[in-house]
Formats: C-alpha cells, structure tokens, sequence
C-alpha cells in the first residue's frame, strides 16, 4: 500500500491514544506502523483496549525515534503527558520526522508562561518557537508547513471557535469575557483518582480550578492573536456525570449596537469554509457532535449580553479528530478524510 | 396522636408531592390526612409511587376543600400545575386551611408581572397581595405568620442564596450578574417529553430557556427586596443528566476592593442562624447535598470577579424540603425538625 | 460516482434509522439516494437528527417504491415498525429493489408463529417464505443470494452467537438454557414513554416481559435450525441505565463432561471465519464492543454449568450495522466494508 | 438524654459507615458518642464525608475498646474490611460492647469454609461460634439475643429473601438454582480502582467472579439452614452503570406443580411479619427501593421455571440498614424505629 502515510503513536495507554487508533483504522491514507509506550514487556495493544481487539495487530514495543524512522514512520502522534513530551518531541524532529503533539507542552508561545502554568520550566524553547498551534479554522495555512503542531486542548476549542468571530470583528469587551464549560469525565484521563471514582462523580455536578485552569493562557493567546489586541477569559470548568462531551457557555458584553441576525451572518461567513464547524440556529445538544469531529455553535443576544453556546465531543474534536484534521492538512489530503 | 398537625398533599402523582410524602412520613409533628388527586379512580398512593408501597396506606381522594377542613386538616400543601394552583387556593383559604404552594403561582408579587412571564392573567390577586416568598433565610419572620406561603422555585433559591450577602451589603454591581445553573433532569417534571426521554438526555448536556426562563423574575423580585434596589440577573439553565441536584454559578462583579476572607466572614456571619446554609471553604458537590435540605455555597474571587458556587438538591430543598422547613415555622416548631 | 449502490431508507426518524445513516455515509460503496418517511412536510433529515447536519443534504420524502426504482436505488433498508413494514415491503420487492427490513415482520418463518406473538395476522406469508434471517455467521450464503433479508433483532443475535457452537456440537441440554439479558434504553425506541423518562430509569434496574419477549421464538426458531432438533429458552431482558450495549449471560448445562479449553477450541473453531464475532478469553465489558460491529463471547465452566457472556452494541450489531453486513453478503463485497 | 443508646463507629471512611451515620442521626435511640478510625490526625468526619457538614460534629478518633466502654458506648458497628475486623471484635466483646459487624468475617459458620474463600485463617473461631447471621426475617429471635451480630451481604440478602419461602416450603430442586445478580457501583467500596473509573464503567454492563463470588457460600449456608438441607446457588454478579440498588433475577425449578397464585400466596404468609419485606405484584425497579431498608420481591411463573426477581438498596437494606434493623431488635425496640 505504496499510497499510505506510516505513523506512529507514543503513549498508547489512554483515551487520547485509543481513541486516535479507532480513528486512524478509518483513515483511508494511514498505516499505523508503529505504537510506542513505555509500558512493561510488549503488550499487545488490544491489552490494553479490548475495544481494538482483532482490529489492531500492534505491540507496544519501546522503540526509538531513529527505529521509527527506519521504519519509515513520517508522523508521530505524541499521546504524553505535558513534561514528557518535550523531552521526546525534539528527538521525533530531529530523526525527521513530523509531529503532532496532543500534549500541552507546545501550545503557548512563551516559556514563561508555560512555566507560569505548568511550575516547571520549559524544556525545548527552540521548537516552541516553530510549533504552531494546530486549530485549523485559525491556523490553517501555517499547520499546512508545520513540522510539529501542538494539537490545541479541549476546552479551548469551544471557547476559540465560539469566540473568534467576534473578537476578529471588534464587536465585543475584550476584557469582559466569561467562559463556563461543563465537561464528561473522560477529559481527566485514564487513571483512576477519587473524584473520578464512579460513585463520586457520578450524579454529581462540580466546579473545579475556578479561574486557574491551565486552559486559560491557551484561550487567551489565540483570541488575542485574532484580535490583535489582549483579550482575557474567565474560565469555569466543570464535571458533569457523563463519558464525554464538553458544553461550553461564553458571556460577551457587545461594544455597540448589534442584532442576532447580523451577529449569526458574521458567525456563517468566518465559519464559511470550516468543515467542522456548525454554526445551528437551535439549542444544540453535546450529544449531537457525540463521536464526530464537529464543533456546533449557537449563539443568543439577551439582556446586553451575547451568550454563545459551543459543544464538542473532547476526545474527537477535542482532542484525536482535530489531530487528523491537522493531519490532514500537513499532508496535503482532503480536510475532512476519515473524519465524515 | 393529638399533638399532630394534619395535612392534606393536593396533586399527588409529581415527583415534589411523592418527595414531600417521603419527608412528612419522617416527620414527627406531622399526620399525613388526605391525598387528592383528580386520578380517575381512587387509587392507592402506591400505586402512583411504588416507594411508598406499605408505607402511606392512602387513597387518592378528589375531595374539596370543606372535606378537607371538616376531617381536621389545618395545612395543604399544594403540589399542582402552576395555573392551576391559583384556581384552588382560595378555596382552601377560604376552608380556613393554610396553605403551602409549590407551584409558581403566588411568587411573583406584581399580577403584570405574572402574566408576562406566565403568558395568562393572574386569576387571584387578592390572595397574590397576601401570599409570602417561602425562602426562610429572607423572609422567616413574615413566613412564621404567613396564611399563604408561595414555595421557591428551586433554580432560585441557589442564586438567591449565594448572592443575598453581596446584595444586601451593596458589594456587587446589581445589574452585572450571570448565572449559570446546571440542573438533572427531575426538574422537568414527571412527564415524558422528548427532550427528557433517556437515550436523548443521557450522556448529554444542553442549555434552554437562554435569558427567558421563568425563573428569571423571581430571583430578580427578591434579590432587589434585599438590596432594596433593582437587581437584574442573566440566567442560562442547563439540562445535565443526573436525576437530582442543582449546581449554580453565579458571577459577579465587586463595585469596591473586597477580599475573598472579608467576603466569606460576609456569608458566615449572613447565614449565621440560617441551619440549611453551609457556607463552606473547599468546593462543594452538588451531591453532597443529595437527599438533604441543604444548601452548599462558596465563593472565588478570581480576575476581578466574586464567583460564587451554590447547590442543592432540587426536589428537597429546591422544593418539598424547603417546604417543611416553611411549615415548621408556620406551626412554631423548630426550623429543622424531620429535616435532619 | 458510478461504482456506488444507491440505496433508500424508508422510516428515518427512529434510532437504527440514524445509526444507518450515519454508517452508510462512511461505507466506500453506497450512495443514499432517498430517506422516505410520512412525515408532514419535507423536513431536512438533519431536522430530525441534529447529528446529520451539515453531513447529509437530503428531505426526508414521501416517495413510492418505483419511484425508488426510477431514481436508481436497488436497495431498500426499511426501519418501520412491525406490521408496517409487511405492508411495503411487498411493493418493494415488486419493484425491482432487494430490501434489508429491520423490523420484525420476516424474522418467524410461520405465520402462525408471528400471530402467536404478536397478536395479528400476517400480511405476507409469501414473501416470508422468501425471506432469509440475516445473522451472517448462520446463514451468510443464503443471504447472498437472498432478495428479502430479515435483520436480526438485538436481543437473539448475543444469545444464538453465544450458543450456536454449543447446540451446533450438541453439546448441551436444548431445553435448559436460561438467557438473562441487560440492555440499555435505546433498544426500546425514540419513543418517550414513562418507563424511558429519564428520571424514571436513570439509576435503575427492572425487568420485563419476563419469559414472554417477543424476541424468544426468534432466538428458538434460528437455535433449532442449528441444533436440528428443538431448542427451548427461557428469556429474561433487564433495562438498564445506559445508552447502549447488551450484555447477556446464558446458563446452559452440558449433556457431557467438557472442559473449558475444550469448549474454547470449539468456539474459535466455529467462528474461525466470522470477523465480527471476537472469542476473547477474559470477561468482556459491553463498551467494548461500543460503536462497533463486534460481538464479545466469552465463557465460563463452574458448577456444572456452561456460563455463556456474550455483548453487543445493540444499535450497530444488534440493528444496523449488521444490516450493512448483509448488505456487504448480499452485493458480493467484503463482509466488513465500511464496518471496521 | 438518659433514654439514648451510645454507639460508635469503626472505620469511617467507607460508603456504609458514612451511610451507617447519615441512618443514626435520624434514630430516634441512637447516640453517636465516638468515631474511630486509623486516619492519621483527627480529622472531623465531614472531612471525610462532606454531606455530613453541620450535622455530625464528632472527629474521627484513634481509639481503644476499653476507651470506647469508658465513654459509655453499648454498642459497636464495625464498618472495616474483612480481615481486619476479626482482629478488633475480640477486644470490643471482652471490652463489654455489643457489636454488629458490617465485614464478613462473622457470616460464615465454619473457618474452614472462611479459609477456602477467603484466602487466610479465621482468626477467631471462638467468637465465630457465637456470632449471628444477621438477617432478622430469618434469624430474628437469635439476634435479640446476641452479643455479636454479622451483618449479612448485600448480595445475598436478594438471594436469600428471594427464596427462603421456596426452600422452607421444599417447592423446588435445591440443587438447581441460578441467581444473576446487577449492581450499583457504590457496592465496590470507595477506592478508586480502573474498572470504577467514571469513564470505564459508565455506559456498560460487566459480569465479575462467575460462580466464584465470595457471597456464594454465604447464601448456600442460610439457604441450607432454612431447608434443612444443601442447597446450592450458581451465582453471577454483573456491575451496572448507577451509584446504589441491587436487583437480582433467581431462577429455579419446582419440583412439584405449583400456580403462580399459590407461590404468592406462600411468600404473603412467609413474610407477614417481616415489615422490610414487600411481596408485590408488579414488576419492581430497583429504584422503587433506593434510600430505604426495603426488598421488593415479586415471582413469575414460566417454562417450568420460577423467576424471582428482588430488589434492594445496596447500602441501606444491603449493609448499614439492616444493621440498624439489627441494632433495634438487640435493644429490645420497635424493628423499624427510625428506618422509616
């Protein structure tokens, strides 16, 4: 199958990583040649997701970035956890190849914010500088040349892609923003901790990290780059009893006079050639993205606020949709290929 | 038992009346006289709810309200449609019964301001005038003489309560508040409708009544009693899929430098005598409230915004709870009596 | 697009309705022509299913079956409810098209049989002798050949799966089987009704039609077809508190001494060419099999009984996805087409 | 208040001491004097618990038996894992307490039995002799009497009650009975662990232990007790996506030609003393029972078979409900004071 791209994938024992190897076994333009983890002995990979059983012949082998590019693996998908992804991430580059890091280590331009944020200082400032953040409907053109895209989070999503028109178009407070989001529990991974014990989180609501998600400076950094001008988000998240889904609701305060009707033809023509972007007229519902890689958005002018009202699916759009997505566009395939 | 206060529990087959029933069969003060229905038939209680079976040995009766007074029933609590409600009360008044209602219809004080939120004219304005807000940490002592008390809403008392300390010492802009609710789905009622039905509200999140829901004028109503000037409030309710519990997020903005100690000994000192107010330090689980009559609340000041956390459980202290805590100082018992 | 089958779907408002659609659209050889339904108007198919939007540009439209067959469509999936589908179902075939009927019209090989069950008389007794009973791993050659195929309904298909090596091998007691099974709520319809109202079934378990489901005789006719000789089941199925997913256990009792591993040779043997049917040897979770074509078997030997597990996404394995199956059988594709 | 009993508590931290608590401080009989636990410091018991903030001002204590019997405690609930309480009831009995232990360690009559399924040596076969299965509708008038009391399972309280009238009764085949039991999640404990994580066993049905669990032998001693004879259970326990309710489906075979009247009517005589045990005729949810000390058990009559279907709260009747239903007839009080 001379046609197909290899890739491989690091850190393949969470949901990011399984979810993205559902995705890629419908990718009419992949194999995935290699996972890569850590993990004792050489599991096979449907050890460690039974869903992948008889789909999915791979080992988890503990190979190097040289092995991948023997093999001749392209694109690595980076499925770590922030710290140790760019410990590995200039390895990836250095033998050749290009990534897509789904961590958050690359996401924020500045290492003294990252450093801020996450309390450790950045290990890799030099490809910090060359990463580009990977939202398609924001940064299409650069993630077309990118050798390495930080796959953006999930939470961000929703809040950009909710947000972008009208920070582009001036038509809101920049600094009056609040964003309250209500996430599944998928989004706080694989490993088991109490608030994410079934009898805990389940028929319970909670807010967590008022005000100091590390989401944040993400949203920020974006919505002020399309704006051109600082912007700043109060951001809410919190934990709803569900697998996943994230519903996001934005609370803007417009700058002059403007109707629902010109404030959705914005909506429309920003979003006019984003795929995966679904400007609705009605309430939507989380579940209607519900293993899709779209992001629906609505929004309604009420009592002097613009409230907009943005869901998505964390683990496919959120997370291994949008990394195909850049795929995508890095190889210069069809946006939405294995993604419809 | 002659030291009992007979009862009577008009509209029997919602989830508040079976609540309701549940918490007064605990009550020691309390003897559960009539239940009545317009239920073809006269069914057993629990045939309407299976949890009561061998517990409450009553029939749904459709009985007026003179039958009411003559076998000894000195309180009905009024669990019907709003609409409804209003076209019985003044019977039961009338019958010299008093008079708990659950229903929306002697909330708000203005007869316009009734029908402009309930789309039909107020049919009792005489009682309207008369009737007292049931929320006991405002209005306790009005409540303890009080013939006809109009029950909270239950999104209400969440915002009510988290905001009646800022409000009342005049700390938040009173016309820059959003509230952010995140309701289960016991809220909409017992009646199946599509929006509740399980395979389209599981694993789902979705927002309704943006900025209109009915809710909105009675928070407003009372929030600018306590601050004795008008309070507006932007409300977005949401759908998440529990069967009980109420989380809000309300978010304010402080008009004066305020710390977040000032702002919690603000609320503890408010809240001092008031036994169902837990105003707590960590951030609370609307399930931690699950089963009980209390209401959580804490607060974040982050990014120059009070963000306060409040919840309950929507269908006690959202409803029947709060309902015997109203009874209980209507009758001179003690606030917390069968509610602990 | 030449290669592509064009295909109709008549009833589209339904659950198996929408997981077709959103399956057909990722298979490489089918083009959806038509989407009938007797809805007023001509509403948008994303009208009825938000998830479709902007992913299937189609009218749900009133069309006749040579209408169909004017627009080229050979083939039929219909999701009508049983006793409608015998009513188009002929017309149909009459007019060229194969058709895949996904309700339970065609499933009992006797119209006296149908009658029993479900309580009125057949209206096509001719065509039901025509019809294959489209389970794959039973009667995939007849189904290729077949014009008229009768999906499976979702219960019988984890319990003839799991037993069919057993019978086939006349390994166990025919009439001593006891099939205990737990579906979650999509399997009872879109529908609501107070038994799917969400607070009513949320944080629950019941039964129901307890030895009397109508997917018995189903589960009997195929098991003895198999056996030879007559199978008798004793079937329970269990509601439970999710979306999706079967999980069944089945209890038989060997007519010898067997061993686990014996047993397991066995399975693996049958199912040695059946690539949806995965023989795993550690107890499956139905969310494994979640979105997937898959059916999960696994088995234990303990107390002198076989103990049978045995799961399913009961929307895509238990209704449509094996429709697309024998849709793949019946156009001479790969069985998996469009399915992994 | 001379007229209360003191208990204490050990072992804090679990879901049954917590609802153990929440169940004490509505008992009308019932002082609370101590919490004992490991912890380190002494942290407030709603640390632990949040739902019991304002209502339980006691701190959980590193405490000795003789320091408990100096505080005037009568009677201890030990609420600690199985293993560790055999270590601890010696010491509270020769301390003088009474005790009801929510562990294991006391059920099973024989240690070598105890040994077989519990992986180590009873520690204290002495007080094993004494101990008594604690459920009351069979073992009541010996628990009057007893100084220590083993709080039966969850599961096999279902089990049992669902067919001690058949056994008594000699009605069916002891040797040919299946129980297939599903279960909320709270009955795993309150450590996190992978197969509880929210987002592994939400949305899915898992059967765990096949006719291993270690409830089985528990179920057979009773059961055989009230037979006077072996009698032998296959039991398979499955874990289902909600926090509390146990609902058990028991198939067995009659040995004799039965009615399904005279089988109601054999179980109405059976329990017409019990007032925790509802004999209904309708087909019971498992929710009919949450937050109460009832099982609902009803019985159909088909193939040859009887099904029994029974239905509890895992953590109310299943552990700290009936230990209080214990607790009242030990003291001599009414059985259902404060359970209702």
């Amino acid at each position: 199958m001379s046609d197909k791209i290899r890739v491989a994938i690091l850190g393949a024992s969470g949901y990011t990583a399984r979810e993205l190897m559902l995705l890629l076994l419908r990718h009419p333009r992949v194999e995935i040649a290699a996972v890569v983890s850590r993990q004792e002995g050489t599991p096979w990979v449907a050890e460690l997701h039974p869903i992948l059983t008889g789909r999915l012949a791979l080992r988890c082998e503990n190979l190097e970035p040289r092995d991948l590019a023997r093999r001749g693996v392209q694109c690595a998908f980076t499925c770590l956890p922030h710290g140790v992804s760019m410990a590995v991430v200039p390895e990836l580059l250095n033998a050749g190849l290009r990534v897509i890091d789904l961590s958050a280590d690359y996401r924020l331009r500045e290492p003294e914010v990252y450093q801020e944020w996450y309390r450790e200082p950045h290990q890799d400032p030099a490809h910090l500088r060359q990463a580009v953040y990977g939202l398609p409907e924001i940064y299409g053109p650069r993630i077309r040349e990118a050798r390495l895209v930080a796959n953006p989070g999930c939470y961000p999503q929703t809040v950009i892609l909710g947000l972008a028109p009208l920070v582009a178009h001036d038509v809101i407070e920049r600094e009056d923003i609040l964003a309250d989001a209500k996430s599944g529990v998928s989004g706080a991974g694989r490993s088991p901790r109490p608030h994410t014990h079934f009898p805990e989180c389940n028929e319970n609501v909670s807010a967590y990290n008022v005000g100091h998600h590390r989401h944040t400076p993400e949203m920020e950094q974006v919505l002020s780059e399309v704006a051109r001008a600082p912007v700043r988000v109060l951001f809410t998240p919190h934990l709803v009893p569900m697998d996943r889904g994230i519903f996001t609701t934005v609370y803007a305060r417009p700058r002059r006079t403007v109707s629902e009707a010109e404030l959705f033809e914005l909506y429309r023509d920003y979003y006019s050639r984003a795929p995966f972007v679904r400007v609705v007229a009605h309430l939507p519902n989380s579940k209607d993205t519900l293993g899709t890689n779209f992001c629906d958005v609505t929004l309604r002018l009420v009592r002097q606020r613009i409230v907009i009202l943005s869901c998505e699916d964390n683990l496919v759009r959120g997370a291994s949709g949008v990394a195909i997505q850049n795929f995508n566009l890095m190889y210069g395939l069809e946006e939405t290929l294995g993604l419809l």
